[in-house]
């Protein structure tokens, strides 16, 4: 009596405590229009979920992996942490008058974006380092969170944390919902990141691999602290990604998202993998909802998020699908009417 | 109606599977002996898990990491990834013939532990590298899974993966079963573990830090691979391990398991925490079952894992729990009768 009591309860609770049971009579992915991009995802999760498919995928190998800047929430006009960044140097530069006349600090604080741009990815770099170090992991992690609870984006006069893709947060449900586990692997820093993934996306920070500099261990007044150095440890872009996906999760994705060059390698190493795999890019083609760049299919060029038409052709080779942004979602941002 | 049928059914379902609801009223931890160090354990766990407790922890929150060698597995007469390295120099020799008159190989080929002992840190590291390096992470993985198998250590003449303590996955286990994320921070090499931490420990890939050497993503023949150089990324050791838990888990544990000098740090960062923590070392005091090495309390001194009298004091004096192997433990091996 009591073995037959928990089978049955057993199995209700399964009901109850699983919405991927119930998930495929409803509508998962309400915010995804009927089309080749919707039809992808469902189909593969359905694909290695099937138990005795050919190409079912035990839970624990069921490895998703997401970008996050474009991929999950707005990177335009420039990446939050870049709009971070930009912020604290203007907060700190009453301690450092030596920035009114050295670059590229010179031109943050004359709100000069083209001598900024001159730069390169060295200047951003040193702004990074300047604004992100010299102060302990706890400090930053309460840096971060108060700038993100104050700060509103330019366009859309929004928290930075409220522009994430609703159809992205409901695909990341989805597949969680179905055994999957669901890593952010971005080029930020991460620990820009972890203090909101959770909240966002439902990915805690142990699920998050980005960028890093390094921290040094010291005993300050009997306490030990994580003092962040002015050196980066890792950058977590382009050939990166694998590496960092090997170094991190140390197992390789079925699944992966991005939306620029930053992804290619991501993509080949996730789906040069064995049995079913699902590589797909996000393309910004929805300038009235969001924004609109490439270069690729004639979109305007870009500093931030670039998807040059090679990324498309490769796309098209390997069997990547790219979603556009303007027929693939009925529903960009949670805050839209 | 149906919503009392949930409830009722969700609270049913909670305990039919949640072991760790009906843990107390068993038996948890049966390898412990009854005492000071089983006691710390289970009353740590009931104040961070009981609701309402000033102590609760929620559990996203409930992280413990354990030390590797020594702590959860065999690190005597040598650490088993020493043993594996000196293998594949055995191995690789015959396509080295620079190795029969070169140091720190020499030492290996000609058997000579004194000879390699006088190299220090830095031969250890030649021959790791050299033995770990300038293949593929799959390739590596292969090897290193293929000497497991075959391997035998010199005293049990078991696998060395027969060779974990009884007690530590009991503790592993019953930490899950009430909530805890489990995570192995060691001083090994990442790659090295992660092929056999889920059948030994219950611990995914992606909860295994450790130390690790750059890898370099590469396609090759149109296959992208990761290939293993010779040049090491980092170590997570001493100090690393604090750093090593902020790189890749994000949080601060609340409880931290270690049995030498190396696991120092993590386990002041693990307890300097608000709220409850549990530090706990395990003392290797016991030459008939295991091993017998200090040289706290006048055990003899050791190469591999040294737990110095300093450590042995500094737990005194912070609340750290030390483990008497000798004491403590009913069974150490699985194999024992």
């Amino acid at each position: 009596m009591k073995h037959a009591l928990l089978a049955v309860t057993a199995s209700i609770a399964i009901l109850v405590l699983n919405p991927a049971a119930l998930a495929d009579s409803h509508s998962p992915l309400p915010s995804w229009a009927d089309g080749n991009a919707r039809q992808s995802i469902v189909d593969f999760v359905a694909r290695v979920t099937r138990q005795g498919s050919p190409d079912f995928v035990p839970p624990a190998e069921r490895i998703a992996v997401f970008d996050n800047d474009g991929t999950l929430w707005v990177e335009h006009p420039m990446y939050t942490q870049l709009a971070f960044a930009l912020d604290r140097i203007r907060t700190l530069a009453p301690q450092h008058p030596e920035w009114k006349t050295t670059q590229p600090f010179k031109a943050v604080l004359d709100n000069d974006m083209a001598a900024l741009a001159k730069g390169g990815e060295k200047a951003l770099l040193e702004l990074i380092v300047a604004s992100h170090a010299g102060m302990t992991t706890a400090e930053f992690q309460a840096t971060v969170s108060d700038w993100l609870g104050k700060a509103r984006d330019p366009r859309f006069k929004q928290p930075y944390t409220a522009l994430t893709y609703q159809p992205m947060t409901e695909l990341l449900a989805y597949l969680r919902a179905n055994g999957f586990s669901t890593y952010i692997v971005s080029g930020g820093g991460v620990e820009f990141m972890r203090p909101v993934t959770e909240k966002l996306y439902g990915v805690p920070p142990g699920q998050v691999v980005g960028s890093s500099i390094k921290t040094k261990y010291e005993v300050v007044d009997g306490k030990p602290v994580l003092m962040r150095l002015a050196e980066i440890d890792f950058i977590n872009d382009k050939a990166g990604k694998p590496e960092g996906i090997n170094k991190f999760i140390g197992q390789r994705p079925i699944a992966a998202f991005g939306n620029s060059a930053g992804d290619r390698e991501m993509l080949e190493w996730t789906t040069a993998g064995d049995g079913a795999r699902l590589g797909m890019l996000v393309l910004h083609d929805d300038a009235t909802r969001e924004y609109a760049y490439g270069p690729a299919r004639g979109l305007p060029n870009t500093p931030f998020g670039t998807f040059p038409q090679a990324l498309a052709d490769e796309a098209g080779k390997k069997g990547w699908v790219v979603i556009s942004m303007k027929d693939d979602w009925k529903k960009v941002f949670t805050f839209e009417k």
